[in-house]
């Protein structure tokens, strides 16, 4: 029965005004249609200055378990009783170490030390920075531990990798669990726009850290995510399109003694973005 | 000329390298289309236990400036002088008070004090509760002193105004400066969908206090925005096909005694979904 000749019924029985007040109810039937939701972490240099119990809560508030642990909670040197402890102790407030880094590699002994690292961590990818001259060696402990090792890109500041595409063309040609960890930060400000990126390197895109920046040049500066630059709508899209399957990593370094009031204010941002593309 | 022939007669240059990159740069032109801002500010009962120092912070880090004066930071018996300094002290902090509220009013007197206190603060507009009674003698405030005054529905349990319907029968044939402030995490507790209540009430919705609530059901909670029950999308869909020209202010109603960061995250969620509907 259409709603038109139900409408006319209910006006034949004397129901009309009963049935113009329906609308009003049914929540329910009217639920948001959200799209399938990315999975959330948060960059560990976010938590730069902040003690490792504090970003404890502050993951707990903005409901993220996902961590890139940086060496700051866990130094590159640490005994294996002080890894099983930090490991430990954040598994146990819920918190998923999915990797490790940013770890910058100069020497074939920083590499050793940073696969090892991983291996004791517990994770299967490290994000990291080898100079071009370790990328070989850095191949084989690839080979050898099979760990990933997501390279990340900085800014146009930077001698080594200033974009995106300075890592992608030295590791296309690699084992295929050499790959890129995207800074859209970076890269806009090395005049790259970020989602042309995701689907560029899509093939080797592993890892994201993900904020806004003040604009599009050398000397931008990271902002809440939303007031800067990046086009949120178009990232979110090419992230969709190329059917990203890793975790997007929160990285927030803007007022690092308090970052919790920016970084919430960035995941939700993204997550309004994540809801409706 | 097609962009085909031009890719060909690239080709036929030895030009299609050159070419094929040329799209990882050009962020300028695919900046955001972003959608045109509705006004944002905060319901000051957010800040009920914050003293208003913190406050003023906590709206300069969220880059807020309207804001609906509570009485906790300006008691309504507060005289001309505490009056005009703490508006004062407000403003030279670049706040706009746009309006006052949530003020309770259940005697002739309560309600003489209220329009005195909003004329003296200098806004426009009151939102209040006022008790059945007392409707009609408001309204000669509202046309003596020519304030307008937006009535705040509550939720279920409550028992002048259990929604918006509530507020709006009783108004919606009074001077059209009666209208209705509403209470989106309220009203759905009520089982009333906002986005249908905002197209319902339209022609009297001067004030808005957005939130999520955890469920559509009375005992539901305030929780940061995207996490709970309410259709965002479509309740945004509703602001912009009413063309809602008042203030979206948020309330939020968790975490009082550090409400910054789910706030934050609220209206991060908020500007997200406004950027894109």
């Amino acid at each position: 029965m259409s709603s038109r000749r139900n409408f006319i019924q209910l006006t034949s029985l004397g129901l009309a005004t009963a049935a113009m007040q329906v609308p009003l109810a049914g929540i329910a039937a009217s639920a948001a249609q959200k799209k399938p939701n990315l999975s959330l972490g948060i960059a560990g240099y976010t938590f730069s200055k902040i003690e490792m119990a504090s970003a404890i809560t502050m993951m707990k508030r903005l409901d993220v378990s996902n961590l890139s642990l940086k060496d700051v909670y866990l130094p590159l040197s640490s005994s294996d009783e002080k890894i099983r402890s930090v490991v430990s102790q954040l598994q146990q407030n819920g918190i998923n170490i999915y990797t490790v880094g940013v770890i910058y590699m100069k020497t074939r002994e920083a590499v050793d030390q940073a696969f090892d690292y991983a291996k004791k961590v517990g994770v299967n990818m490290i994000v990291g920075v080898p100079t071009y001259d370790l990328l070989d060696y850095a191949e084989t402990k690839v080979k050898l531990l099979n760990l990933r090792l997501a390279i990340h890109n900085h800014g146009p500041e930077d001698e080594l990798y200033p974009g995106p595409q300075q890592v992608y063309d030295r590791i296309k040609n690699r084992d295929p669990r050499m790959g890129l960890c995207l800074d859209i930060g970076h890269a806009t400000r090395a005049g790259v726009n970020p989602a042309r990126a995701v689907k560029a390197y899509k093939d080797r895109l592993f890892d994201l850290h993900i904020k806004d920046v003040t604009g599009n040049t050398r000397d931008a500066k990271t902002i809440e995510i939303g007031r800067g630059v990046i086009d949120f709508e178009g990232f979110m899209k090419a992230l969709r399109q190329v059917n990203y399957k890793g975790v997007c990593s929160f990285e927030f370094e803007k007022d690092m003694q308090d970052p919790l009031p920016g970084l919430a204010e960035s995941m939700g941002f993204f997550k309004g973005t994540m809801a409706l593309i």
